[in-house]
């Protein structure tokens, strides 16, 4: 089975290392010369201390025709309409595999009718160093869910034979996502403007307070119905992720654009729909806003 | 006339430097070596480049009866009951002069019904570089007003003689303190949990939204009437001490207790007791808390 990945990222690396082994897989980059490395240098594969190089194909994002069974697009959600554009050529076989964060990119799509797309999470620990070395720094797991069409070849992923790197399948892409964005929405934002850890969040009672006000927010905003596993699974994921940082506070720390708009953003405009109070979530939407401008 | 000046912290070394060349002054300290470093090396201030050497006399508090016509008393909101309950061997015609952020303190005073009690709000610019050193970093003024009893002797400071350190009077001690704690509630968090001097509160487009929302809450929470004023009275701040760092942010970053019980737990109690939300105070109320435990 062939496999285009585009983006060059931690995810887009860290799924380059895993499944290069199994399949016929290509990186779609943004930068020639990222392409040009991976194909020279390979790609390297940190895990546990250990490090392991890994046959890679890449290529520059745009200057040949993607053929692909399965399409894994990695960019960032602000990136996605400039992907999108190019990706019209893209055989009606392929099916297309989205992992972006929040929920914007959803509207996106609805001029791919005719496509075979399948949404995906990912909650892996992945750094990525420099534009061939990926560190895999927590051993999660890849979620997908058939949102229309059929899954087609990406069906071949699910059969588990990839050591840590377990694929999961669920039915319901709205509650797996939705899970998802409430666990960005409260630890990415918070750790941004606290500039803390993840683990902080729950080591320090009034880092955790601060976690609760906003959960709640979150929560109205969404209309979410079971609050009490998606409080428990944001706690165990602080636990796990204790030493990280978070994506969002990550970017800012490197002066790169984060991805509050998808999230945040996307549940200030839910809060609205709804009619909910979402005076935290606008308060630290600025805050991420200013922080993107002020470095 | 005899000054006491209790405090050897920013404010109190700035009074001791304005005030010792016209009165006799003593700053009442709480370690004896900066008591006795004040007394061998004199205090120096600072100001727009050059240095100043002033002779004061400096006592431990506690150690010498308070003899003062004029008791200034500049320790933190949180050290002031320790500080009352030395005070009560104090001359009866002594005037007791506050200078605490925030109004939690004036329940503290009601055990005081025979004295003269003089509030006053500083808005003056001080940094304590060391025990026996100040930089004037902002040149403002001081305002008083009587609380209750008489003004006494403390009506010799109103008469304007000391440059670059004016004394004003008003009436409305409740405006007063009013005024400052909007000020104080609005910029002291909002620097410290975005680390950011003040000035970037309006150079930055999404910082001063923050600072919007925030202040209708104070607003709210205070019942206060003149919001215009108000407003542009902390942009104007913002402007005049641009590459100021608040003294909230400058405790943090010092690993110092911050006064956010004194000022954002004061407007915190004043929402609930007029059943205002008080969402945004709350959480950085919270924030800053967190901070003074994770430096």
């Amino acid at each position: 089975m062939r496999i285009g990945i585009i983006g060059g990222g931690a995810i887009g690396l860290l799924l380059a290392a895993y499944l290069s082994p199994y399949f016929e897989v290509t990186v779609y980059t943004r930068r020639q010369e990222q392409a040009d490395r991976l194909n020279e240098q390979q790609l390297r594969l940190c895990k546990q201390g250990r490090e392991q190089r890994i046959r890679v194909r890449a290529a520059l994002f745009g200057a040949e025709k993607v053929q692909a069974d399965v399409l894994f697009i990695t960019v960032k959600q602000y990136h996605l309409s400039d992907v999108l554009s190019q990706l019209t050529n893209v055989p009606s076989t392929t099916t297309l595999l989205f992992l972006q964060n929040g929920m914007n990119h959803l509207r996106l799509l609805s001029q791919w009718k005719e496509r075979n797309i399948v949404l995906g999470v990912v909650e892996h620990g992945a750094l990525k160093h420099d534009d061939c070395t990926v560190e895999h720094t927590g051993i999660g797991k890849m979620t997908l869910s058939l949102f229309q069409g059929t899954l087609g070849q990406a069906e071949k992923l699910l059969d588990g034979k990839i050591p840590y790197f377990p694929i999961e399948y669920t039915d319901d892409w709205q509650t797996m996502l939705t899970d998802k964005l409430v666990v960005n929405a409260v630890i990415n934002p918070l750790t941004t403007i606290l500039r803390i850890q993840n683990g902080e969040l729950i080591r320090i009672q009034e880092y955790t307070e601060m976690m609760k006000q906003l959960f709640a927010e979150v929560c109205d905003s969404l209309a979410l119905s079971n609050r009490e596993s998606a409080w428990h699974r944001i706690v165990a994921i602080c636990e796990k992720t204790a030493a990280n940082r978070s994506s969002m506070l990550s970017d800012i720390e490197h002066r790169r654009k984060t991805e509050v708009e998808a999230i945040l953003g996307y549940v200030l405009e839910e809060g609205k729909k709804r009619g909910v109070a979402t005076s935290l979530c606008q308060f630290l939407f600025y805050a991420v806003k200013g922080m993107e401008k002020h470095g």
